[in-house]
């Protein structure tokens, strides 16, 4: 585990401080149990949050879209703040402002690239991979015209900081004596069955059949 | 249920456009399954992207902070754009690139306004409701001074733009002979069994019961 790295003037958590945490290894893992992030950026329209799917590979974030993706373009030139938050549960405490949430949040600042050919096609296939095992094998890959038509951009995770909430509620001491039940109500982020396609009669390969145990 | 609304320069989609809502309902469907939302905005060091609890009410969605919180400052001042994102599964499909998610989205753009002290109260009982219904009368409500201290703002529903894809893989003719297994992996969004607090001695209420079955 790589030690702490200080935050910077954009990662400097103000509020819930003491939630706050810039750990790498916290880093990977926020991002390792996300399949999607929501992307800031700004043009002349004002702000936008966009979300769209992610992966990683050692300490980059990458997304993927077609070459004239607005947002891709605007997003090699400016900063961009990429945030991912898994909710953990809801808090319930003895007086109402004390209520809160349980959650893993990460915020990433920075500008990203595009990789190039090599590194599209390699990064691509990781991403595949880690949607589902093997399946690089067993499908079409991308042909030169699908590659062409695609750009896939990456951001260090160097400027980045986490706000995580676990645990129970944490109630004023005069509220004590309220009677009122207090806990977490937790989500669990569930596989469901899968969905085998009417068209397809081929068997499902062990990522498929393991999916709803991966929890 | 409303009429469509015609998308404005920052609502029309241009990626996916085929997967493009603009439907009041959906709109609203799609927050009322949201516990939070990610919001970019702006300030001297770039664009932000926070996450943050909101909830609906009417053709409103209500978010709260401290008085103090930057985001909140920074939200009264400019346009902001608000994103929700659910993602219901993985789309596996014949060829690598016609792999995608399905997903439920909504971007809502506009102006945040404060609501006064009155509708402040009125909307965090609306809150606490939509959480845990009934459980207003349990708990010690919010003082004067935690009211003091806390600002609730709103954004309008109106310029708001929802994208949803749902069911199996769209593949290419060429590519229907391909023997891989075909269809999607589901995310559900479970809740797990209540956690009691160990300082907690009350009975859990029907809405703590029911929590885990409310699926």
């Amino acid at each position: 585990m790589k030690t702490s790295h200080p935050p910077s003037d954009r990662t400097r958590v103000r509020r819930g401080a003491g939630n706050a945490v810039y750990e790498p290894a916290l880093v990977r893992a926020i991002v390792d149990a996300a399949y999607l992030c929501h992307i800031a950026f700004s043009d002349a329209h004002g702000a936008h949050c966009i979300p769209t799917a992610c992966w990683r590979e050692g300490d980059y974030l990458y997304i993927h879209g077609s070459n004239g993706s607005r947002m891709l373009k605007q997003l090699m030139a400016q900063d961009a703040c990429v945030t991912i938050t898994h909710l953990d549960g809801l808090v319930l405490a003895r007086s109402a402002f004390n209520h809160t949430m349980n959650y893993r949040s990460v915020m990433i600042y920075g500008r990203f690239e595009m990789v190039d050919e090599a590194e599209q096609r390699r990064s691509l296939d990781a991403f595949m991979e880690h949607l589902a095992p093997g399946r690089n094998a067993e499908v079409r890959g991308g042909n030169a015209k699908e590659h062409a038509a695609t750009t896939v951009l990456r951001i260090a995770l160097a400027e980045a900081a986490c706000k995580v909430r676990s645990g129970g509620p944490l109630d004023d001491e005069e509220d004590m004596g309220i009677a009122a039940w207090v806990g977490e109500l937790p989500f669990t982020h569930q596989r469901g069955a899968p969905v085998t396609d009417p068209a397809c009669a081929v068997e499902a390969p062990a990522y498929v059949q393991q999916w709803a145990s991966k929890g």
